[in-house]
């Protein structure tokens, strides 16, 4: 397994990003593929000792996608980039997956453009897994794309499916509409066609879903346009990190409760944890060939890491081919 | 000041509306009026030893609008709901505002057809109020219409600032369109439209907000069209229902941490009750003439009370007035 790896995407980079590749490298075994300036990657590499001679490479690209560029023109102007010249290594064979921290947008856009669409997929969507007390949940799509039609969100509900099947590994999964209200008739347009679409599939389809249902165990693959999940994403992590603060004030207020804090520290730190997005590493943008991880943009070291091995993961399972397959058996229904 | 308040609305109505609506006069001095099935009213009202002469009174409805009915039909085929009955009271200044955890859409529709809307709101939207590190900020509109049109987010920005201003005590509010990037150019038409229209008023604009700023501090009212708002609003109390589950496996782990959570039990339970709907008790529908308050469905007592001590204290500052003073004088600006 080969994953080729944006060391000039996110905030951090290249030391995070350089960091995680190798991290990953060592503990899982993959062989990495740095893509990017090669002095400033070689730099990197140094500081932290050097690089074994097998299982790490650097693929030169002299261009760097700033996080402010404009998708379209980044990837016209700059063709020499590390998101183009990685998604290349993975249309060429030369790696299975491209994980990236830099200019989602871009890098979006790019897999469109270089790494094809999966037959019966119009729109590839980021798909980000949630962690809820049921266990993870798959949110599709995460904010690939604004303004969607009905069958786009019956894709992202196949595309979901296979993902949450072979990858997270829920057993026949149950997917749900993102709408405000439980029946089909609640929502707008677009969710009550898509609930029309749904159900005259093959899918586990268990209706409407509100916000909450995202904790409440309903179901297993929500669907949505790329709107909502990204706020949908993105109010989830805010909150998860607002907890820290909100609780220091009230702790504050009481020395017992110090005391206390200092005893569940750990279990407060876990619970914490399994909220962190860098747990999970990244987000699969699925629909296209091959494998492609989003990671946040502010990624540090273990992000990356995670984000490599699941990359390593999707690619192991042939999740683009699981992908097909399921939409050509299944069928796109046309209602 | 005089609430009316839908004794047959909500999950646990009529007991928990008539036990928080009496403990509401009890605390705040406000007098109520119970709308609804007056021998049930009576019962609840005996079950927890009578009531005082003065202060509560009952006005008889005999129809309940379910939960799920269909809004439009409920109002025409129910004209003597506890809804109708109640807002009429409004409209006819015999009450100054109406609470009721009834279906919402009818209370809703209700709302536009009996108490008008103010001059220069096309929409009337419910205004959730959010705790976050920083102070509350609120969320306009949280679920009243699904599709809007730039000018609608407009008046919501309005209507939140006023809120925000007078009920809540913020100096001069930032406004923030939710959107899926922090430049004008980021998101949909209808965020994009929005920008180019707030930015034209004297309104504090800070432009577009992203799902982490609910918790960042960058504004403090921020705008999106009913179907998003909902959808956040169900997402956050969701999560916040969930951190006692995704907390308490963690803790079961470590007799320490057990220990521990004892200690800190208070601390832990103020946080959950910070981030509780009941503590706020409703939303406010803005943009209609007098004051009406939605709660939840799964309304207590507690949120009752809480809600009726509202939309006391928004009746008082008539809220109404200063949305419609605030939009003729800043005026709905047309680019």
């Amino acid at each position: 397994m080969k994953i080729a790896v944006d060391a000039m995407g996110g905030d951090h980079a290249p030391r995070e990003v350089v960091r995680g590749a190798v991290q990953a490298f060592q503990e899982s075994g993959y062989s990495v593929i740095l893509v990017g300036q090669e002095s400033r990657v070689r730099e990197e590499l140094s500081a932290i000792g050097g690089f074994p001679d097998k299982g790490i490479e650097i693929v030169h690209a002299s261009e760097v996608v700033e996080m402010c560029d404009a998708p379209s023109v980044a990837l016209r102007k700059k063709k020499d980039s590390s998101i183009r010249v990685g998604l290349s290594l993975v249309a060429e064979g030369k790696a299975d997956a491209f994980v990236s921290a830099g200019n989602s947008g871009a890098v979006m856009a790019g897999g469109l453009l270089i790494l094809k669409k999966i037959p019966g997929v119009d729109r590839p969507a980021i798909t980000a897994t949630i962690p809820a007390p049921y266990g993870p949940i798959v949110l599709i799509d995460a904010g690939a794309n604004v303004d969607c039609k009905p069958e786009h969100l019956l894709q992202f509900a196949y595309m979901g499916e296979a993902y949450a099947r072979r990858f997270i590994g829920i057993t026949n999964p149950r997917i749900a509409v993102v709408s405000i209200g439980e029946e089909d008739s609640k929502g707008t347009d677009l969710t009550r066609e898509t609930c029309e679409l749904v159900r005259h599939t093959s899918l586990r389809f268990v209706g409407n879903a509100e916000g909450r249902d995202f904790f409440s165990g309903k179901a297993d693959v929500f669907i949505c346009d790329g709107f909502v999940g990204n706020v949908v994403v993105k109010t989830m992590e805010g909150m998860a990190q607002a907890l820290g603060p909100f609780l220091k004030t009230e702790i504050d207020k009481s020395l017992l409760a110090k005391a206390g804090m200092l005893l569940a520290n750990g279990a407060i730190r876990n619970m914490r944890k399994r909220l962190d997005y860098a747990e999970y590493g990244g987000a699969p943008l699925l629909g296209v060939r091959g494998g492609v991880m989003i990671c946040h943009g502010a990624s540090d070291q273990k992000a990356i890491k995670n984000a490599i091995r699941a990359a390593g993961a999707m690619a192991g399972f042939r999740l683009d081919e699981e992908i097909a397959r399921s939409i050509s058996s299944k069928g796109p229904v046309i209602v």
